[in-house]
């Protein structure tokens, strides 16, 4: 196992410098390639992925799963489609910045290029796949996939399309390499090989996340939580709140920049609560509050303590009335995840405050938390979402997936005496 | 001891809130105020120094140690100009960048701020207390500094300094602490506080990185080694390649930017190595060269497998024959470090090989390695260098104490259905 894992992390290493050096059009073909493969192959690329849909549903997994196994023909398309969009963006690859003249005469700048080689560690979805190894490529870095074990035999297809479209533009094959086992022990290696692998980006529900932070070696670009609150100003326009509110709460339940708490200022408790509880009612939501919510909804349950520290992923909402804007700045600090968090003011100090003070990867004025995404955000794609404080932060895109190093040109200027 | 820390994690996570709100003018007075002191209580600061030097001069340090661990009327002016410099600076916190209108209205841009709390681990020079401190305030963070044992008395009385200069400008005290105990037991758990503590910037010799590398939980920004080469092309000017090469060396034997391999092109060996080693031998550097060096400069010794790994930081320096660009390429992606790596050529092509390629924190054309350093690069002051890969990279100023977060700003848009 162990030796499997480190001749792909070298075969990754060699790779990876060979895509640093190719340039943006060779890149851009692979994925083209790979869009092609994907139409040419999509019956055969369904047929292995029966072998995994009769194994789930052997093992009696949830049709929402099943679903999510499922190569359709319009997974199938979406995923082409995918291709040709990054393949069509820019190449993050060798921009200069910053660039300028020392007094000495010596020019100097800073030089974006990729990281590497990235390991990508994620759950049932097979599109991750697709999706994965068009950003590592884009941005010039080798990748190793590590699926999950219920999609292995769609992956190890995907993976051939995959390393076909490199092939097909002279790039190496070892460029992308899926993790050739099934065998759990094969990702407890994978965070730990530094000397071949530069960052992990984890994929997957919380579980796998906290396993793989306590074990990795090898820095991870990752989030844990997504307790995202919406805080109603005292200030807000209620028409917008109740929109936002909505909107951040119902848009999707199971992603992590859903709404999870409610934040009520008390001098607007009374007016806009009655109404935003109705319409949560008529989607199905089910409220949790403190004691000052329940004296304006008494029909609600109590949230408990650790109501405030959930993400529920699931039409759930805690809501809590709080004194001032500090109050909830103290209750974003004190329980919030560093994910997304958003004000509802018509005050522009508010809002000042509220997006320099709290410290979260994205600080919204009068936008719903669910905005949260790099398409959303103009990346054109995601690789996922980081609440780490150092390098990627919030929606990571391309951008994150490269690193800048200084570029330096003189004339044989020296360094004087110290 | 965990007790300890613990509390001063807490400090220093609280402070960190309210320095990141503290406007610029309130971080520059506290500089300010800090290199007042220094000058105001000179004598008391001498005599707390004395302790130390009394205990070092008992503890049969050597004389390089002593030197630096005095806090001499010029090591005191040195730092409080320092401070008046960072105070000068402009305050890197609140800049809002890449700043855009998304097609349904929302505007998205990106905000930097300070990372919250930074550690610094670091041995005997007490100068490093302030510029870390002067570097942390200026940025907005709050700071834990563990220094030196050997320094405990003198970095004591400097943090007091420190305070007091908080304390005048009306910022929290605990923005800055020394961790309170010589224990050694305290850096162990300083750099697993992954709660109270955002990012460990080591600074010292290999064994206290390595160890720090092997406990830690918490990010560190850190370079291990600095084996810099610089290589000389076939179509190098030979005037330059010699300044450049002894300046390389020479400046300073133990700074990490310091070229520990020459690699030189076969074709212009036999011209180039004799000068160069007469210099070399002028200034008393011992060369140990490869077979093909040896058939040039016949007296000089061989150099072993483990030369081409060593970071000599001393008036020694190894030499290689190469083949070609490529040959030079390969030979510093296996024995490099990733630190500062220069070519010296007049040709254009070679020139944009070597920068693209060679995947180090600097990579220079025709200048000396010796020039790593933040303030040659324009930095303004410097907390460190990085050989990581992930966020801050070569030199690191204030920007590297920083991150970035979105901050979005809307009029109730929503997202639409998925």
């Amino acid at each position: 196992m162990n030796d499997t894992l480190q001749r792909v992390g070298e075969q990754a290493r060699r790779a990876a410098r060979a895509l640093a050096r190719a340039d943006g059009a060779a890149k851009a073909a692979a994925l083209r390639a790979m869009a092609q493969g994907l139409r040419t192959h999509a019956a055969w690329l369904q047929e292995e992925n029966r072998k995994d849909l009769d194994a789930a549903r052997a093992n009696q997994l949830e049709a929402a799963l099943l679903d999510r196994l499922t190569l359709s023909d319009r997974a199938l398309e979406l995923m082409a489609t995918g291709l040709e969009q990054i393949a069509a963006m820019p190449d993050p690859v060798g921009e200069l910045t910053d660039t300028r003249i020392r007094p000495n005469g010596m020019q100097i700048a800073r030089m974006r290029v990729p990281i590497g080689v990235i390991g990508i560690i994620y759950e049932s979805r097979p599109n991750v796949t697709i999706d994965a190894a068009a950003l590592c490529i884009k941005s010039g870095n080798a990748a190793i996939l590590r699926g999950g074990s219920e999609a292995f035999h769609s992956n190890t297809a995907l993976g051939k399309i995959v390393q076909d479209g490199l092939a097909a533009a002279g790039l190496p094959l070892h460029g992308v390499q899926m993790v050739p086992t099934t065998d759990r022990a094969a990702v407890g290696i994978l965070v730990t090989m530094t000397e071949h692998v530069d960052v992990i980006v984890p994929r997957g529900g919380k579980g796998l996340i906290q396993r793989l932070s306590k074990e990795a070696r090898v820095p991870m670009i990752k989030h844990l939580d997504g307790i995202c609150h919406v805080y109603v100003d005292r200030d807000a326009d209620l028409r917008k709140a109740h929109t936002i509110a909505i909107n951040a709460k119902t848009y999707r339940y199971g992603i992590c920049g859903a709404m999870e708490t409610l934040l009520v200022h008390e001098a607007v408790a009374p007016a806009f609560l009655p109404e935003v509880a109705a319409a949560f009612a008529t989607h199905g939501v089910e409220l949790r509050g403190c004691e000052r919510t329940l004296s304006v909804l008494p029909g609600i349950a109590a949230a408990t303590a650790e109501d405030w520290d959930t993400e529920y992923l699931a039409p759930i909402l805690a809501v809590r009335v709080v004194t001032s804007l500090d109050d909830a700045i103290d209750h974003i600090e004190t329980h919030g995840s560093g994910h997304t968090d958003a004000i509802v003011t018509e005050q522009i100090g508010a809002a000042r405050r509220f997006q320099r003070e709290v410290d979260s990867s994205s600080v919204y004025v009068n936008l719903p938390t669910c905005f949260a995404d790099g398409f959303e955000y103009g990346l054109g794609a995601e690789i996922g979402i980081s609440t780490n404080k150092l390098h990627a932060r919030g929606p990571v895109g391309l951008e994150g997936l490269t690193t800048l190093k200084w570029v330096l040109s003189g004339d044989a200027q020296t360094r004087g005496t110290p």
